[in-house]
């Protein structure tokens, strides 16, 4: 966890802005102006952190707030966009506050893209991917991330298998059972992925369909049921500290 | 995850049961007959499964529905209660929505123990340990425990620390950085627990003192802020993965 330098506070608002961010002035309005000015209550000369999945975070100041924008000015770029574990999670869309969580998980624990991935037993056909992309923004903005998840376009399952990458291992947990998590991750270096299925399991041709692909690597996650949520957020986990960027006691 | 018989159905409503259970005839009223009756609509023959935290999960039949209870026949003792790790989750409450994720997986992943802290910089000074409770009876119904992990009461930091077992680890994730956690968590075999602060971290008072105790080892979670509730579920699965009981494939 990153350590706070005295100026700007540790309050200062972090904001993603989707467009390429540079040193100088910027006008902010619609919904996040609204945040600074009445929930934040910026005042001129208050200090503002913004970055744009592009070139990094920068600090802002406030030169102007008026009625419904206010006037910043960038002055230092304090990170430049960080580097990003080559981490996937393809998951089958879950109940509302379930998937919420789950995309908000997967931006803190730090995965480069989720794939929203369509089942037979799913219970949600149509993901919400502007609600999705919401909760990774505002958990990117909440946990310092200067880079976003890459959101990709909802996929069958069949077609995500048939245009599976070569290079990249796909982990599933499997209720049949598989390698133990920690070893099958940290056995295999390089780009990865994590498959989640839907809260009702995949179903016996899709667990067949997706043993057969090469890349795929059944784990284990233990003798005790874990909801999809939970399945995701543990393998996540476990591989950022066996195979990602938790291996060194960077902080 | 465990393999399902055909019968009973893998629909088989869970209930745990705060009495030692027996083979016999046994009355089923309260809140848990609403649910099996209003929700569930069991009727005579189906199957219900009971769970006690002490002789493990029995197999019941219902034997007869009235308006406000029925009456069930434990037949068959299924699995007696599982060996659970000995990990123990200490963790400063959280906001409401939070802390009930937080203790819904603690759950799950396999916790022997929870104690809620409370430390200076808390939100929330008075944990709602029934609530706790509930919903981590509500996940090992869920997610097929046969074991409840044990609520502690809620201790003061400083209580804790003096009260220290001089066996077991404690791993704390320190802003300040840390082992690796899972170099961390395998190198050091035995009883553990995981301490995780409030939102607004343990302050440096605090700090130190937890840094005091030889049994204190701090740890690394990547080099993303997380939030308390998942630095939570994190330290655990990595923990459960190169230290507990998610080290085989058995599933």
């Amino acid at each position: 966890m990153a350590a706070t330098p005295a100026w700007p506070p540790r309050s200062t608002p972090r904001l993603f802005v989707d467009e390429e961010l540079h040193r100088g002035p910027r006008r902010i309005d619609g919904p996040s102006a609204h945040y600074l000015l009445s929930v934040m209550r910026l005042k001129v000369g208050d200090a503002v952190k913004l970055f744009d999945d592009r070139t990094g975070e920068w600090l802002a100041v406030v030169d102007a707030t008026n009625k419904r924008d206010l006037d910043v000015r960038l002055t230092t770029l304090l990170r430049p966009r960080e580097p990003v574990p080559d981490l996937w999670l393809c998951a089958a869309p879950l109940k509302k506050g379930r998937v919420d969580w789950m995309a908000e998980k997967a931006c803190e624990l730090g995965v480069a893209r989720l794939v929203p991935v369509l089942t037979r037993r799913a219970v949600v056909d149509k993901p919400n991917t502007d609600r999705l992309r919401a909760h990774m923004i505002e958990a990117a903005e909440q946990c310092d991330r200067t880079a976003l998840p890459e959101l990709a376009e909802p996929v069958k399952l069949a077609a995500l298998l048939r245009g599976w990458p070569s290079e990249r291992t796909l982990f599933f947990a499997d209720e049949a059972g598989g390698e133990p998590a920690a070893a099958a991750m940290s056995a295999r270096a390089g780009p990865a992925a994590i498959l989640i299925g839907p809260e009702g399991g995949f179903d016996d041709a899709e667990r067949e369909a997706i043993r057969a692909l090469p890349q795929a690597v059944a784990i284990a996650l233990g003798p005790r049921i874990l909801r999809a949520d939970t399945a995701a957020a543990a393998a996540l986990s476990i591989w950022m500290a066996v195979a990602g960027d938790w291996r060194t006691g960077d902080a």
